[in-house]
């Protein structure tokens, strides 16, 4: 028996999300079939997050036990033979058996892409967030520097969300211009439901001039949901890597 | 009756190329409809180059005629409410009567984008041409300069090509790497059927070192076409501008 650890890339505008589910095709229902179809077990397949609908993954995190003899760092190869081309498995590695790809992770990095641009961009249809008025870069960053460190994020949480804590550290913020792209990275120990998309919302209102940059350090402080600006859609979003 | 200009952005996966043809979806096809939906003309829309099946374009340029009322910076706006989302025009502008979309251009600029990593990408899988062998950036390079310049690019044409001159004049030339993804980039005056393809893959060869960087000067100079590489596969290549 041993516990493969697998590093995934898919592009998540065909599949709802990555946490399987009823009567919808799941990133987790696909590579859990292809595991199974090498393997012959059942298997249990355990991810680092769920992500919603339409977001991207440059480097998921799952991991597996298997009693199989494929070598763990063949898996990659043998599972991408069977994968559709918009999932792919780039690393697969033995891990210790205690490894869990939840609950070790330390941190994750999450980027979201917005095109600010006159018109939409037909390459990069579903995988950036297409703000057609013009923003304000430099506010944005300003504000974007307000998540940096702990704070309770409440106000960056999807209403309605359960009560766990909400207080989490962002270890690194960035915003950063190329071209017509403005891309917004952030690292963090956790982050709660819709978080990423919420921060990214808030800084397209900052960026029009509805919201001051230095409101955000109000609104973390205030923590009400609606005080933050709106959700941004998902496919400019991508989980970037998890660190354990 | 006025000349309008749309330089235009697609994603060539769903598309058998720019150029019209029977029983096949082509760019042009998508955009005549469009322009007819929305001026009530028949239009006659000119290219500024076939394209294969599956190549991308950032910048391709395309005129029509039409005495529509439209304003012509409007019709990228109009236009794009009825174009598909892999296909989006950028700009719309008034041009001289006697531009020709084609005739006029005086230079083309193309990209290629090869992926060298040991798996393939889920988010760009139709975008590059994946290389899982480790190629010798540095000899592609070499080779790659020896295309700069005037040369009669007969091996670079593909075989059975009509007998028009050969001579190119190539303005010019870059290999660079940015992580996985080396990027050739290439423009000149005027290119052959399969032109920037055949250089794609000559170059994969040179980095393989199936064939030897300083070979490519005899290669142009002799002119044989199996002399040089294979024919690199279209989802690498980019039009990324045409110049007038």
């Amino acid at each position: 028996m041993k516990n493969v650890k697998l590093t995934i890339e898919f592009d998540g505008t065909n599949y709802h999300g990555w946490q399987s589910q009823k009567n919808a095709i799941t990133v987790q229902d696909v590579i859990t079939e292809a595991i199974t179809k090498v393997t012959g077990e059942n298997c249990q397949l355990t991810g680092a997050s769920r992500t919603d609908a339409g977001v991207h993954a440059l480097g998921f995190v799952a991991n597996f036990r298997t009693s199989s003899s494929i070598p763990a760092e063949k898996f990659s190869f043998v599972l991408n033979t069977c994968l559709p081309p918009d999932i792919v498995v780039k690393n697969s590695e033995e891990v210790d058996m205690s490894f869990h790809a939840r609950f070790s992770a330390v941190s994750k990095r999450y980027r979201y892409i917005f095109l600010n641009s006159k018109h939409p961009s037909a390459l990069y249809r579903n995988r950036v967030f297409h703000v057609p008025w013009r923003l304000d870069v430099d506010a944005m960053r300003e504000a974007a520097l307000f998540f940096k460190g702990t704070h309770d994020f409440s106000a960056f949480r999807a209403s309605g969300a359960s009560t766990e804590t909400s207080v989490r550290t962002m270890y690194d913020v960035s915003l950063t211009q190329k071209d017509e792209m403005i891309i917004f990275e952030v690292e963090g120990n956790g982050f709660l439901y819709n978080m990423v998309r919420i921060m990214a919302g808030t800084l397209v209102d900052v960026g029009l001039g509805k919201i001051a940059a230095e409101r955000i350090a109000g609104i973390l402080k205030n923590g009400e949901r609606n005080m933050a600006g709106r959700t941004a859609p998902p496919q400019g979003l991508y989980l970037v890597c998890v660190n354990y």
